[in-house]
């Protein structure tokens, strides 16, 4: 869907215009997403790991390209969605990461497939396998689809119960001649947020041990995965030592939100990637002592992490505060502290990806000036 | 914005359709949606307050013209996009009820002003006024621009600081060539949750003593206010027994979300209204003995108040639990329980104004059927 509205359009190339946009507004700093997507590059480069970063969090053609063209295989997607858009741009190597289950949306994906000969989808129950199947053979293309077997590390939301239901699945997929068995999923969903370096790395060393016994069960049973496929920003500086990925998923890396901003990240380097993502509010109330009210609030930051932190606009030691469904608070540190209403600040966004979905566009900046504005395309339901 | 992408359209009179849709979708129950519509209109013939309803909570320009057909005087609108979009689908008497303080959205804000006398703006600053005064001044429309003050009621977000602040507001925007002062708005935010009936009115009766000596003081002034706008749906039938208000502007009472449907609404009939928007979600993953993952999780979802609550397709006793970006849990009251994958269940919205704003359409319904899809058109930002 193409972005056809944006008041902040007439803004490109304007000097200084990063600080005159229309607001609540989601600014993408180009200069520290590319340092960003360089860092790691360079990480996997020295790894030996491949990547397919995840476009779950930042739904946008553009970034993936750019991502590919630093060296990514492709790019992961959670909806079907994100791969209709992403396959849709010339996007090659698409893995959707959850499995797609319900008949209307095994339909959409019978036609990325037929379209798209290296399109891959995550598996984990016997039904679904079936109706995959079943799907992929009545649309009878020159080639099957390849499915991975998701794994349940431990996080007990999708993926197979267990090495015997991997090995099963895995079986059903590799006797169908309609499908592909091309290797397996695990992701640690609950192990991603540890803060502290050394606890995250020996929570993924009790996981890695049971992923490893899985890809040995399977080659064992002559059913060699082809990919084994996982991991995040939080453990991208982990999953490598434990040598069981041949490629890693991370997404967040990019945007560098609130929640990662606080993690120890690698054990030597805590903060490898950078903030490049922020939403910018504008004053419109500065009659209280106590705070002044900013025009972003439940609709314009993801409410389920924690807060917004200020990055630019604000006195020193302001704290943002939801107030509703349109507006913030900035609670003053001191007293005698008071915003200027049409005064424009900056927040570091709070969980990155459920925020870029509430937006339709990115504004990209270099320094103080809005270069250009590219639309969010994969965002919204279903 | 129109929209011009839904996988849903071909399902459109498809008997049995509201349960086969692609997931995660926004579901709009018609026949509850006009039976809401008709009982606050009822409300207001009987209690002889007029009501603008607040349109961000549905963002829609069909919904805004039903609420108009029924008796309406208008929309209220919180951002400039709502108000651009209602007033260029020809929606008269739109109000915008929180304060436009920055450059950028004022001179948008002057562009409707051009383009409709009807519109009107609150606002609660001394600076604020001087801009929108400059800034209707350099517009040179042949109408002012009509503008309310917002007195601040105990909510501590937008709104003048008490009496006096009001009237010298009063009488700038009196003086001012180029505006018009139209009257005073008071919303009561902090109040409209508040569960128990009795406690409510009692909260509110405190507030509303403070906003008669405001209207009382504007009149000895000389600047009897046209309108004294505000309430909620929380108040709606509290409001008019204080008989201060002209007009209300209740917006949620369309939808009744899991927050509302636990108020006693009135004294006597604790439901008026009942729940009409549901997000429908599939099956994904089932082979948990305490709980399924269906594809709705929290970019589906507002997370800021209460879980989603089930409305269909779940076995008694299930309840709602977030689990990811993507994907939630339904918790099964009964470990004997198991869902199909594949299979659709309904939930009542949590919030409803931010889970609206995450969506592009409205999946409407009678019955079992989808029969017509409508535009979201003033979500997002900004």
């Amino acid at each position: 869907m193409p972005v056809d509205y944006s008041p902040n359009q007439g803004l490109i190339g304007v000097p200084g215009s990063r600080w005159r946009l229309n607001t609540p507004a989601l600014v993408l700093d180009l200069d520290a997403l590319e340092r960003n997507i360089d860092a790691m590059a360079a990480h996997c480069r020295t790894t030996g790991q491949a990547l397919r970063p995840h476009a779950k969090s930042h739904k946008c053609t553009e970034i993936a390209r750019r991502q590919k063209a630093a060296g990514a295989l492709g790019t992961c997607c959670a909806t079907i969605r994100e791969a209709e858009v992403m396959v849709g741009a010339g996007v090659d190597g698409v893995l959707i990461t959850s499995p797609v289950s319900s008949d209307p949306k095994i339909d959409r994906l019978m036609a990325l497939h037929a379209a798209n000969a290296t399109l891959m989808v995550a598996s984990d129950t016997p039904e679904n396998v079936t109706a995959l199947e079943a799907a992929a053979k009545a649309r009878s293309v020159d080639h099957p689809l390849s499915v991975v077997v998701d794994f349940d590390v431990g996080t007990h939301r999708t993926g197979a119960d267990g090495q015997e239901a991997v090995i099963a699945l895995a079986r059903q997929i590799d006797a169908a001649d309609a499908l592909r068995f091309a290797g397996v999923q695990a992701y640690y969903g609950h192990i991603q947020h540890i803060e502290a370096y050394d606890e995250r790395k020996a929570a993924v060393a009790q996981e890695a041990a049971r992923l490893k016994a899985v890809v040995a069960a399977l080659n064992e049973a002559g059913l060699a995965p082809d990919i084994v496929t996982g991991g995040g920003t939080g453990t991208h500086d982990i999953d490598h030592r434990e040598a069981v990925f041949s490629e890693l998923q991370a997404g967040s890396y990019l945007f560098t939100d609130v929640q990662y901003n606080v993690c120890a990240l690698t054990p030597d380097k805590p903060r490898p990637f950078e903030p490049s993502l922020f939403v910018h509010a504008s004053v419109v109330n500065n009659v209280h002592d106590s705070h002044a009210i900013i025009d972003a609030g439940l609709k314009s930051f993801a409410t389920d992490g924690p807060a917004p932190e200020f990055a630019a606009g604000t006195p020193i030691g302001a704290t943002y505060r939801f107030f509703g469904d349109e507006h913030g608070a900035v609670v003053y540190g001191d007293a005698n502290e008071r915003l200027d209403v049409g005064a424009q600040v900056a927040c570091v966004v709070p969980h990155c990806d459920p925020t870029v979905n509430l937006y339709d566009v990115y504004h990209c900046v270099r320094g103080d000036t809005l270069v250009e504005i590219w639309p969010i395309e994969a965002r919204g339901n279903p």
